[in-house]
């Protein structure tokens, strides 16, 4: 329908997950319009991405030296390690300041139905991290769903026998949110881990 | 929070329309994690678009050449013109198949609040177009919103002195949809333009 070139942004644009057509072609003529400065600061954001960006070499999170920030900071405690699927899952957990220990991302979940198994996922540098025996805590922060559950299973089994304790993050209601909209699975995880209040 | 180059993906990748921060940071993932070869044929769309699109001389659409595909092509009737407010609206209306005449692209529609008067849009060229007397029709295609109507009636008033016979599209219910839903004005329109049925 477009022009050669505006057809071609429109559908490379197209393949980002969450660009349906009719962004994609929204998108395109913005940048039509645009100012020719912006468009080749975003083109070059691009670039340099994939040119800078690796992954830590300890932890697997995204870096831009051979390991990432917090694999780097001295204040952080090495003694705990909080296992994660993706890099984002790092950034939400950092937001909540609760935690001061160091992350091992994996890379995904293990998911049969998408081909991925546990060698597709960052376990055996998991493994060589335990094999000194100064980790004393892995926190298992997978997502709450199938994929996250069964990663997180695998892990604990996988783990168990080196003497390192396993947790898991809580299931239960979300902060601020409605009793009576929770779905079933998550409310009975919340009373299954009722807790005592002492007051 | 993340390596200064990612974040400062996120942060470009932010500023397009329709892309939230969290849409940001799934696409910046999603690209560091893809082929940088995909990632190469993205910024390189980006930059074709700017160094290779122009606006057709004629009409303002968007072009390759000095002038657009469809006023290039010689089997459009130059005696009518369909004027639209951006390129898009030249490719909706070309889908329908139903217009074989030639259009205008005024670049926008006349909105004070934005501060976008007459002598921002391509009004001038339109009349250089009618100047010499062939143009029979014109058709006044703006959005049918308030800025749509606004430059609508401003045209229309501008060009009837000159004897062409202007129109507006109809507006009216939505083919396919459910009369219940139609908003009041819409429905206003709709009994308005309402019209005989031969049977």
């Amino acid at each position: 329908m477009y022009e050669g070139v505006v057809q071609n942004l429109i559908d490379e644009l197209g393949l980002l997950p969450g660009v349906g057509p009719k962004s994609a072609q929204r998108i395109a003529f913005h940048l039509l319009a645009a100012d020719p400065a912006d468009v080749k600061r975003l083109a070059h954001a691009l670039l340099e991405v994939k040119e800078k960006v690796r992954f830590c070499r300890v932890c697997g999170n995204v870096a831009a030296e051979e390991e990432c920030r917090i694999c780097r900071d001295p204040r952080r405690d090495t003694h705990v390690i909080c296992v994660v699927e993706e890099s984002k899952d790092v950034v939400a957990i950092e937001k909540t300041r609760e935690f001061r220990g160091t992350y091992h991302v994996l890379g995904g979940a293990i998911s049969p139905i998408d081909g991925i198994g546990p060698d597709d996922l960052r376990i055996r540098e998991l493994m060589t991290r335990l094999a000194d025996g100064r980790v004393t805590e892995l926190i298992l922060a997978t997502d709450p769903n199938l994929e996250g559950e069964a990663t997180a299973t695998y892990l604990a089994r996988l783990v168990k026998p080196m003497g390192v304790k396993v947790t898991r993050l809580a299931s239960g209601l979300p902060v601020g949110g409605d009793l009576e909209y929770a779905d079933e699975v998550t409310l009975g995880r919340a009373f299954e881990g009722r807790r005592l209040l002492d007051v």
